[in-house]
């Protein structure tokens, strides 16, 4: 099945895009492992036409509603996104073929604060995984996004280790591949990253990879050369990204990060992709 | 007292710029006749995180609110806004004098369909009553605004006739003043406008001023200068319109006219205002 759209987030931004594109006709797929900031959000008073709720009562709320019109919403961990003649979006569980993709999951970078400022400190496997080809490198990360983004560099480089920094592994990966469960102490370089000291020992290296958590909107984007603007990922007045089909809503593309703003940009968004959809319909 | 801000709409985007202003620390006041157009909607059921709501109840949700952050709300009719020192807003009932000012009441411009397209047509009795200085003109209206737009042809016109196309007269005017109550057949001329029929009478003019219902966001930025995109007010990306400090959100700057998007207008454009009050202190 060819889904109309891929909605990644379901977040006010997703859930609400969701809503529109069916209402609109259309057969949505919303894909998000979790309701993102929102659920740890404690008290929202600020919301138009709900006095007090909390993120989770929200987003629950948001869920439901999406449900109630037949929109499917997928609990799963998205990994990737190309584009061949459709998107494809690969999760933890399979691969998702759409003809559009709105990407509304929100700001995290999931970045490692440690390593941020130096040289050699990549987010990308696949656009930088070749630089660093006869190399040590090492791979931050515990979950199935680093085993993912491990799978990738497998093949491009030959000695890399695994840092979980304190966590246990949660997804299979070869044995060959060492992995240091110790907690992370420090990053060492200036200012390109040299060595990672984790356990009391020093791992000295040419290059990292920071793959922790799940893939964040700005990874995700950065896989597909999306333009960025800081840390958001760059839309033009239609909320489309400079990939064709390929759009962006709510927090994910800056400016306020409320619920307001990012169930207006929702809207904004499922009406952009609707146009689109229209004008290709082959 | 003067305001920080007044915001004329209390529909989503008005209220939801209200309470933003609020929370930021600023004492708004909201000042709307009625909640306009979503008064008429039956059943909303796109509005992330409320299943099904009625436009009414919707609206009363948000006015309680408000209110519930101490927000006052009037319910007045703005005949006038103007600028000197700090803003001006005239309504039926006073004047209110505010540091900055949100046009967010929607979208109707008021039209008069069958003279719409001549020339010699016009909503602004202050920008274009000059231009018809020994002229015979029509003022189409019968309330408080037409009024308001009479008390200002007045001075510059010598032979007025009001047209109430069938409607009863509902503002009080100089007995002086002719007043046609039969329903407008006809508006003749081609291109500039000649002579309004009714009643099976032929009135000739030169002109016409069509005041009909409320002051809509179109006619008071008429008023006011300010710059429009077709029925539009023109805003920048801090929705602010081209007058400083004077700003609009919603339906009145056109876009998706949809509660979604009217909120997250709201939200952004009390953080504008916030921002701006903040460095226009004194």
């Amino acid at each position: 099945m060819i889904y109309d759209c891929i909605i990644i987030g379901k977040g006010p931004a997703g859930i609400t895009a969701g809503i529109y594109l069916k209402r609109y006709g259309y057969e949505p797929l919303i894909i998000a492992k979790d309701g993102g900031a929102l659920e740890r959000v404690k008290d929202i008073e600020n919301y138009y036409g709900i006095s007090h709720i909390t993120g989770p009562e929200l987003l629950k709320a948001g869920e439901n509603q999406a449900k109630a019109f037949g929109i499917s919403i997928k609990e799963e961990e998205v990994l990737e996104i190309s584009k061949e003649l459709h998107f494809l979006v690969t999760t933890n569980n399979g691969t998702y073929e759409a003809k559009t993709v709105i990407l509304a999951c929100g700001t995290s970078r999931n970045r490692y604060a440690k390593a941020d400022n130096l040289e050699g400190v990549s987010y990308c496997a696949t656009c930088d995984g070749f630089f660093y080809r006869k190399k040590k490198i090492a791979l931050i990360g515990n979950g199935k996004y680093m085993a993912h983004e491990l799978s990738v560099l497998e093949n491009i480089c030959k000695d890399i280790t695994v840092f979980t920094d304190g966590k246990p592994l949660e997804a299979e990966i070869h044995s060959s591949i060492p992995v240091v469960l110790e907690p992370i102490n420090k990053v060492i370089g200036n200012p390109h990253i040299e060595a990672i000291e984790a356990g009391g020992k020093s791992y000295p290296i040419d290059g990292c990879f920071v793959a922790i958590g799940n893939a964040s909107g700005f990874t995700l984007a950065k896989h597909l050369g999306i333009g960025l603007k800081g840390n958001s990922i760059l839309v033009d007045e239609n909320l489309m990204t400079n990939i064709e089909g390929l759009y962006s809503c709510g927090d994910s593309i800056g400016g306020l990060l409320q619920v307001s703003k990012a169930v207006g940009d929702g809207a904004v968004c499922a009406t952009s992709v609707s146009n689109y959809l229209k004008m290709h319909k082959s």
